[in-house]
């Protein structure tokens, strides 16, 4: 065992100890820690034989087994414990060094922290990490923001931890300055939700309208898996479904209470995008099916509320409705993406972080829980044209949902006639729709706010604002 | 001129002039002042035959020119200026006085001043003011929170004020302690944005759907108006819908730049909804609609996008599809109150201020820019049964939508069809959907999340939270 170590873990939960065993088996020396020494002394026992680890049992010794300029990874809780550490530790280190914040931190704390860091000359590093403990051990996504400097000599650790995407690349990057990083986690976790519920109404549409089995559904998720949706999501869909429980002898999925949860970034996803003036109407869909899952008493009270009950659709009949459903999913997808990309350009250019849409493509190819083969195509529309408006812009996309788009409307008219709740469909057609509309409704809207408020309005024909006298003559003057 | 005031305006622009005329005009002795004392003067002049006014120059003078308890109404912008003006007021004031701050406030700043003064014995009451310039001078809906005590004797001085409703009650109660009647006032102005958004998608589809004009619409608007859809905002869309522009000769709605401006209430409502875990779609549609409609530059990039043009009806088909529009619009208007008036239940819960929902929409029914005839039905739903899990609870509410339902989804249809956005009519019906809906996919987002996170899922066969070893041999463990 070396006496110093090229990187420290402290903070030795699931997450930590993949972590510091991944730096391990990686050939790093790893310094660990943890606030109760047992676990620490454990992680070594069970995997010592893994790498090389120095446990420290303080925070002293943990400082003192780095090598300089240290890096420090925390992978504590969100919030206080971060700011917890963070307080601990920041004394005991020395200008040059480098605290890793490997945690669900919101952006806006991260740059907080980095801002305070800076003052003291340590580097604070907020890395979104992707891929949960599996992908903590074998390779997640990361997702590191803080000074580009940092990234010199981390930059090639976590290059070789990550995961790879099937071309090779590693997946993580220098994100951007500061906050960029966590803010990059946050959007993959919206798309996520996204992502997720879409399937869920795939699936239910499926299910319901076609009146497939969830194992025959599975089937037919497995064999989207083979084609452009080709992704985890997808693939652990199958598995999912195709789980029979063996208590019940029934579907899993059919025993499991419908009631989602959920941690938070999905929410502020949302959140910041409002702050932002972006519509992600897709992941806001999907953050709100998962609340109003879980209102039980509401949903009792309104379970006997008129509305169609779904026939299901002969065999030879299923069949092309899948094909449709395959679309409408695919469609909604390139929404969804287009939303959340949409929201990483308007935080870049808010808080002028420079971020590269194609690296951040590239880099959730891998480890991560949206990783997919579609992402290799949004690494590609960015990296041919960088200032791309939208994803909706790419040539390709542009194509394919234009070649979608029949079978999406029938999906949502089948949906909506037989009362099967599509809202991430639905909101994902309605801003295409919107996006593409000549002119949309605000005009009334605009009208409306001058007459009640005297908001004042632009006009098509010539510049400046207006206000029409509406209580008196209805005369127009320029405001 | 009486030498003292029963109450004192500060802060003197439109809102805050109209509001003290209205006082005036009531018969109360109003101080005013204004950072500037040239408005102050100005106003005294303009309008000192209208009632008594004690103009003061210096912060000094206006609270020595009230009466104990002093009752000092705030007119401010919110934010810092509203910090600024207490912070210089509350040092002239005594224990028992009152500061009523009439703006925007976020429900969160006004929360933090409550208590900040409550310390100083200080009574503060955030008040939502709804009705624009013209309510605030001839009767607005008023919404104050605050210590209950400080309505006794401020609360006759608002009923006099105030809009009454059609069955002459004031508009204006106490709300309940500290934000809630700022929070109550955000979520009035919420739904204010979901009907908008869903009036706007209404005159999108009569106009190319059924092909009407601008015109015709405006007479449809008059019609529905003097039904169930009964409201100021319809009454104002008639009339917009109806104005020609002078200099064009063209519908006054086709010279206004479609580009919706907002101010950040409507924002809130979400954010803040999101952090209740309450599904407020339909609000969050019509945020995103005004956000998507101001990004000229990708809305110019996506104009091109494939999709179906509308094809208008024949006159025979288009009165029929204008009384199905009717009846989605009513519908959908029935959900985004369902979902306002559950955001404030949520926050009644959560904040203890046990809020009167009957009482809110009796308050909204005059004055504010939502009022409604409709308002009266929710008034006795609420006051039939205060517990009512949600509007759509109501016996009334929900056969009005048994019986709209099928229009609402042929509306759906022929939207979703010939591509005109309707995010707004979507997202009330798929919540619809999904709360009456026995079973929703989130059985298998829970699933997902075991799978990928090991998050645990409950089971519908009994109690506890378990836990599939999905990496090995899929049995299940107790969590």
């Amino acid at each position: 065992m070396s006496t110093t170590a090229q990187i420290g873990v402290t903070g030795l939960a699931v997450m930590g100890s993949n972590l510091a065993r991944n730096f391990a088996r990686n050939g790093y020396t790893v310094a660990v820690h943890n606030r109760t020494a047992a676990r620490t002394h454990a992680l070594v026992k069970d995997h010592g034989h893994e790498g090389d680890f120095i446990a420290a049992e303080t925070a002293k010794d943990f400082v003192a087994a780095l090598e300089r300029p240290r890096r420090l990874v925390v992978m504590v809780k969100a919030g206080g414990p971060t700011d917890a550490v963070i307080e601990e530790f920041a004394p005991l280190l020395e200008p040059g060094d480098m605290i890793i914040d490997g945690g669900n931190a919101h952006f806006a704390d991260t740059r907080r922290r980095e801002a305070a860091l800076r003052e003291q000359g340590i580097h604070f590093v907020g890395a979104g990490i992707s891929g949960g403990e599996e992908g903590a051990l074998n390779g997640p996504s990361i997702m590191p923001g803080g000074p580009a400097e940092s990234y010199d000599s981390l930059g090639p650790m976590l290059e070789k931890i990550s995961a790879k995407a099937k071309d090779g690349a590693p997946c993580v990057t220098h994100v951007g300055p500061d906050g960029a990083g966590h803010f990059v986690k946050m959007v993959h976790n919206g798309i996520e939700y996204a992502d997720m519920q879409l399937i869920g109404e795939a699936y239910q549409l499926l299910r319901d309208v076609a009146g497939y089995t969830p194992a025959q559904i599975a089937e037919i998720f497995r064999t989207w898996n083979t084609g452009r949706l080709d992704s985890y999501l997808i693939e652990i869909t199958a598995e999912v479904l195709a789980h029979v429980d063996a208590a019940t002898g029934k579907p899993f999925v059919d025993v499991v209470q419908d009631q989602a949860e959920q941690k938070g970034t999905g929410r502020w996803t949302v959140q910041i995008a409002l702050d932002l003036g972006v519509p992600v109407s897709g992941i806001a869909e999907a953050v709100f099916a998962r609340s109003l899952s879980g209102h039980s008493a509401l949903r009792d009270a309104s379970r006997g509320l008129a509305g169609p009950k779904p026939t299901a659709l002969s065999a030879a009949e299923a069949g092309a409705f899948a094909d449709r459903v395959e679309q409408a999913l695919y469609a909604s997808k390139i929404v969804s993406y287009t939303q959340g990309f949409h929201e990483i350009t308007a935080a870049t250019e808010e808080y002028d972080w420079n971020i590269d849409l194609g690296k951040v493509a590239s880099i959730w190819r891998g480890g991560c829980i949206i990783r997919a083969a579609f992402l290799d195509r949004i690494r590609a529309a960015y990296d041919t044209r960088p200032d791309l408006p939208s994803l909706l812009s790419d040539d390709t996309f542009a194509q394919e949902i234009a070649a979608a788009q029949d079978d999406w409307r029938e999906v949502l008219v089948a949906a909506t006639r037989q009362g099967v709740p599509t809202p991430g469909f639905a909101a994902a057609l309605a801003y295409y729709d919107a996006l593409r509309a000549e002119r949309l409704p605000a005009a009334l809207t605009q009208g409306q706010r001058d007459y009640f408020g005297a908001h004042t309005y632009r006009r098509t024909d010539r510049e400046g604002s207006f206000h029409t006298m509406w209580g008196q003559d209805r005369s127009e003057v320029e405001a």
